[in-house]
């Protein structure tokens, strides 16, 4: 077997474990959120305020990927809802065998959910091949990083439906071209949507927010008009 | 061949390639500085000012490590240094063989520094089992990133000799315990340096400056020792 056999052995294995969970969360009407970005991008701080945002609507859960702590399941359980973490042992990755298995070790506290937020291991590269079953995915940038990075990493931006640009109340601070992102994500995610938000602030906030719920009530239409109620 | 066999199969090819390269970069005396940081931690920026301070006295020369666009090694260039990319064809790491490749593809023009500054794909994780034959890593940590990070990435905070805090000047707009990153790093790495510096006001550039130029006379020590020079 070469490396390249390995590979694609490993991501069919994935394809089947993802296809698995795509059909469960379908039938119990879950939206599936995967958030990428580099480490430090604000995911969590992102998730803990979108959270607070929606939780006496909804059922919300959350599953943290992580080389290394249970730090960010932690400050997910603070915000008042279940969180498991997965340890990766070392991948720079989730992979759909890995949701499965914590899904359902962690019980009926993240089944039947309105929305499940899957948080990547902090890296802008592996993630992106892995399917985890998840309804769409979210890449998030921040202000701090530089304006060139969709181009420099074109596959996660090309494959996320969404991109969060986060920490605008420091763009006063840096020097940060956003005209310049807008038009790479549009290269690279011609139908994808781009939010701005400062969890710090709020800003933004509210366009995230409405995303997420609009996408849950589409999915929630799909899945009674597939079961045939009106 | 299962996927570990794989893996041991690279890193035994990486670590041959690895070991040429050090015995090459040993004759020629030349400093290789291998840094690694996520995505948008300042890599390329640290490199400019570096760059700016030292090329009047040393000859400097750049590999650029990316996925995607010839960037970063146009923005070294610009400084008036030889610099040349590689592009890993997907890969979210660097390895030995191709910066190999890069140092004949480029010819004299990166041979016989004073200092190699090798700067990986932007990943916490896939460049830290990849040795290019470096006399030692460096792990960038921008201040935008939070304090959590040498804990949940802490394999290539313990390998990292020398840790670099960046972009101090955003200290009074963020949340960063900086002590809590010490003492992380301290844990990980009890013989590591960590240094603190902002490329934009110019703050700690000296003491990062001065430990490159004390590697450097060391390794120089050390290769007239073993060449029989007093």
């Amino acid at each position: 077997m070469t490396d390249i056999d390995v590979r694609q052995k490993v991501l069919a294995a994935n394809a089947a474990a993802a296809a698995t969970l795509r059909e469960s969360f379908g039938r119990s009407g879950t939206l599936v959120v995967n958030l990428i970005s580099s480490p430090g991008s604000g995911k969590t701080t992102l998730l803990e305020k979108t959270v607070a945002a929606l939780k006496d609507t909804l059922r919300l859960g959350g599953l943290e990927g992580d080389i290394a702590t249970e730090r960010d399941a932690e400050r997910l359980r603070k915000t008042g809802i279940p969180a498991r973490q997965i340890l990766t042992g070392g991948a720079c990755h989730l992979d759909a065998r890995q949701v499965d298995r914590a899904l359902a070790e962690e019980g009926p506290r993240l089944q039947d959910l309105d929305i499940l937020f899957i948080e990547n291991v902090g890296n802008l590269i592996c993630p992106t091949g892995y399917d985890l079953g998840e309804d769409f995915k979210v890449v998030l940038l921040s202000v701090t990083e530089g304006e060139d990075k969709p181009f420099k990493y074109p596959a996660i931006f090309s494959k996320a439906a969404v991109t969060v640009v986060t920490k605008t109340d420091l763009l006063p601070y840096v020097t940060f071209d956003l005209a310049a992102v807008k038009e790479q994500v549009a290269t690279l995610a011609p139908e994808g949507r781009l939010v701005e938000v400062s969890a710090t602030t709020g800003a933004g906030m509210d366009a995230w927010i409405s995303l997420l719920t609009d996408a849950l009530a589409k999915k929630r239409a799909a899945v009674y008009a597939a079961e045939g109620v009106s």
